[in-house]
């Protein structure tokens, strides 16, 4: 595992890989960040707050995460425009067998194809990243948005 | 104290911390990131570069600053909103007597209940920190901000 | 050169400095974090990933950039508005012969006059960071902005 600044540095790495495969369309390499077995959830912060289960996208496998980037590619969804990651203030929460907690805040803006630039989504991250294995790795990542305003393009990767 | 790299973790780590208790609405855990004696000053930087002490909102005690949560609670501003902190760019400009002083770049995202997010305001953290005692605390905290147009809801904790 | 963690900070640190020079309308210290031969371009992500060469902006030396700087001084071009920068997810990608290549996302506010904010730029910061001499420097510097809506005042330091 390493010291405190050398898991913070692991985090902070892992979320930069992971945003920079997103924001340079290489949608492929998303489900690589996470384990096998893994959580992914897009959740409103309002439902999170309410402990309703209710999200915008739920995976529970890398299989899930790659048939996800599949449908995405037959759509064409994800190219029509660009995104933009801007990730700050990741917190190490605690640390049990290996899983690291951690939460960050980010902000996504989406470049539409004439170039008007917008605030698409902001809110935190709450990951549980595996040092086991190759790791690190995502066992889990809740995506928390702040906005009630649910965009239907918002099951994209965030 | 520590080396450089120990400096920079644990200053950007009580900003961490500081910016996810404001996150998430839990603004009595606030006056706690301060010294007993303390500054805390928000202020434009039109105001700030003209040495003109008049700012949107000065506390010189954790107890004021308690005070404020009293009477933002008793009028229910914060929570009709949601507010999400970005912070980067964190220098290190100085050390003396175990206090460090250091400046980052920050902008707020202000979320309506009604789910339209805006900029609310960005500007510039200038930050005494204490490291002396059970630290680290901010001795001093300018919250200098970049826009003239004051919103009348900016006195709250940014 | 350091650690992994060590080049991380300094890495941080040069952009950190870089961008607390621009936003404090320090210009005249702006071709200082540059080799006396180097690379700046501002590009559109467009052209970047198209191999166009053609940029918003381009220098090749200390001296260019230099010139730049007293154009926008004698146009009085910076000064009339303010600009912040948020950069993030800084990521080392590699190492050669003292010299680093380290990717980042970026976001430009530009506050007017008036006080109205407004999203002027995002992208991304291709570096490449000499650590030879009295570094870190930059050796090379590509901004790569993600909207084609080009400003015409876009041709300032990024």
């Amino acid at each position: 595992m390493g010291s405190e600044i050398e898991i913070q540095f692991a985090v902070e790495r892992l979320l930069a890989r992971y945003v920079a495969s997103l924001d340079e369309d290489r949608l492929e390499e998303w489900p690589g960040y996470f384990t096998e077995e893994c959580r992914y959830q897009i959740i409103s912060a309002e439902n999170y707050e309410q402990h309703l289960p209710i999200g915008v996208f739920f995976a529970d496998s890398r299989g899930m995460l790659s048939d996800r980037v599949s449908a995405l590619r037959q759509a064409n969804v994800y190219e029509a425009q660009r995104y933009r990651h801007i990730v700050s203030s990741t917190l190490i929460l605690g640390e049990e067998d290996g899983v690291v907690r951690a939460q960050s805040n980010y902000l996504v803006l989406r470049i539409m194809h004439d170039g008007a630039t917008a605030i698409f989504s902001s809110g935190r991250y709450l990951d549980r990243v595996s040092f086991r294995g190759k790791g690190p790795l995502f066992v889990e990542k809740l995506v928390v948005f702040d906005s009630r305003r649910v965009d239907t393009l918002l099951a994209i990767p965030l």
